[in-house]
């Protein structure tokens, strides 16, 4: 089975399309943890312990995790080892692993990187992994050509949640495009083939769109019927859930929404557990999603 | 000292503006050292051994080595420690280390990047790193503020070596420019400042400037004259020094050309040990660009 139909079949089950960010910084700790992380060993095990207490309060609530790379990145061997323990509670406990990692490169090194996340015999083993388009097909294709082979699926970057996004994505092209619409009609053909598509429709070469821009959403949802969106920005980047929903298909399908501190630090805002806290926000978040959902139907 | 002058001044030392690619996978290793590369520990391990003895063996021929990630990520945390033993090898023999991880993410995640290779206390620590654009500068400033506070530098892909490089980077724009060349003007204008220029005039901020395509880095060269070009694809990618030589500047400098597999593997085509063949090849290849600097300087 695809793992796209799987994410699919997941948030069908959960009514909850969202992708619960695993990007962990020790600032994000509560006390008890932050006190013990002194060194990347112990900030690395204190994370652990974080990631997989949220883990198991989220489980039934939501049905994949997005874990930022560049946050295991940083503590370094240790930090590296936590991402692999991470991924392997996430899997057990039967989330679909996102594995954010917007790798990119040449084909040979592009394949390098498909062995690392990809590959059945991967060291570090993503369901998904996000990939940067700049280099064109030579740098997606053997990332494609994986998950041919192994059902796993990839988020190509099309639209960026960030305030600069727009100094290269949006520049208007000769034919009077912005240049992500042309990445976008770019990434749907990709992944538009029979060895891809899963049985809903939806492509193992999904794209990145962020929350932040509204319209962009919305107009590449139309532009990219086969393509299932990972769609950043929700929360704490500013973005609201009816900025976002026109991301999803008629059916509200096609669209899975992370959020990361805006879950893992609600304890922050909300006070209680932070497990506890971050389900209570996840259900939250859901509601609020199908709310949004819900609204842009009625408003057709 | 920042490290573009480090950089220029092991150039002009050595004669060879050589970034000598450590883009070491199993299928490079002789037969002795592949024999024992049964499991990511004993692969690492003879990757260790085999990095080691060409450092060994080019240390006063080549002033800066280039390691490609993806290579050591494929081996999980074995590689990821052999990464770590590779630059610390490689510094105390004196190489300045470019790490070619292209990373590059919204603004609080390109931090996370930057503290994993560019931070004083950074695990894996990089004099320099390359660095994706797609996200505009809110994904490079966090690496441009680490340059200003360490004296290290990054590489910003403007145009790349591969062939399907054109497909976003040729993009036409509606002011008749392609896009890598409002990219290189950005890039240009962000390592424009004081606090990022050099002594030898050049800036903390680089861009990856592919030498497969003469005349845009002819072009590029030109329109950037503080921008130090690391430049791939010479050899096994198929560029000749000609194609490179208009990515140096009217002294014969700005620029150091990167080579992995037709040094590190060149024992597979001349025969003698890795070392020694490598070693050789690394002098060939300086000898080869430094006749079509001098070239390119009569043909004006």
């Amino acid at each position: 089975m695809k793992k796209i139909d799987e994410l699919i079949e997941a948030i069908d089950r959960t009514g909850a399309p969202i992708a619960l960010g695993l990007d962990t910084r020790i600032e994000y700790l509560p006390d008890e943890l932050a006190r013990r992380a002194n060194d990347p060993d112990s900030a690395s095990a204190s994370i652990l312990t974080f990631n997989t207490k949220i883990l198991k309060a989220c489980r039934d609530v939501v049905p994949s995790i997005k874990i930022q790379i560049a946050c295991y990145e940083l503590l370094g061997i240790s930090g590296m080892r936590c991402l692999i323990d991470t991924i392997n509670a996430a899997k057990s406990m039967g989330y679909i692993v996102i594995v954010d990692a917007k790798r990119g490169d040449i084909g040979s090194t592009a394949a390098a990187y498909s062995a690392a996340y990809l590959n059945q015999n991967a060291p570090f083993q993503a369901d998904f992994l996000t990939v940067n388009p700049y280099f064109g097909i030579d740098g997606v294709a053997p990332f494609i050509d994986d998950c041919r082979k192994t059902g796993r699926g990839i988020f190509v970057l099309v639209k960026t949640s960030n305030p600069s996004s727009g100094e290269f994505q949006d520049v208007k092209t000769e034919d009077g495009r912005a240049l992500f619409e042309i990445v976008g009609e770019k990434v749907s053909s990709w992944g538009d083939d029979a060895s891809l598509i899963g049985e809903h429709g939806y492509s193992s070469v999904g794209a990145v769109v962020g929350a932040t821009y509204p319209s962009q959403g919305t107009s590449l949802r139309k532009a990219m019927p086969k393509t299932f969106f990972l769609v950043p920005g929700y929360g704490a980047q500013g973005a609201t859930a009816d900025d976002l929903a026109g991301c999803f298909d008629e059916s509200g399908g096609g669209a899975v929404v992370n959020a990361s501190r805006s879950i893992i630090c609600a304890y922050k805002k909300h006070g209680g557990g932070f497990d506890t806290a971050a389900r209570d926000e996840a259900e939250r978040m859901r509601d609020d999603i199908a709310r949004a959902i819900e609204k842009k139907r009625k408003e057709k």
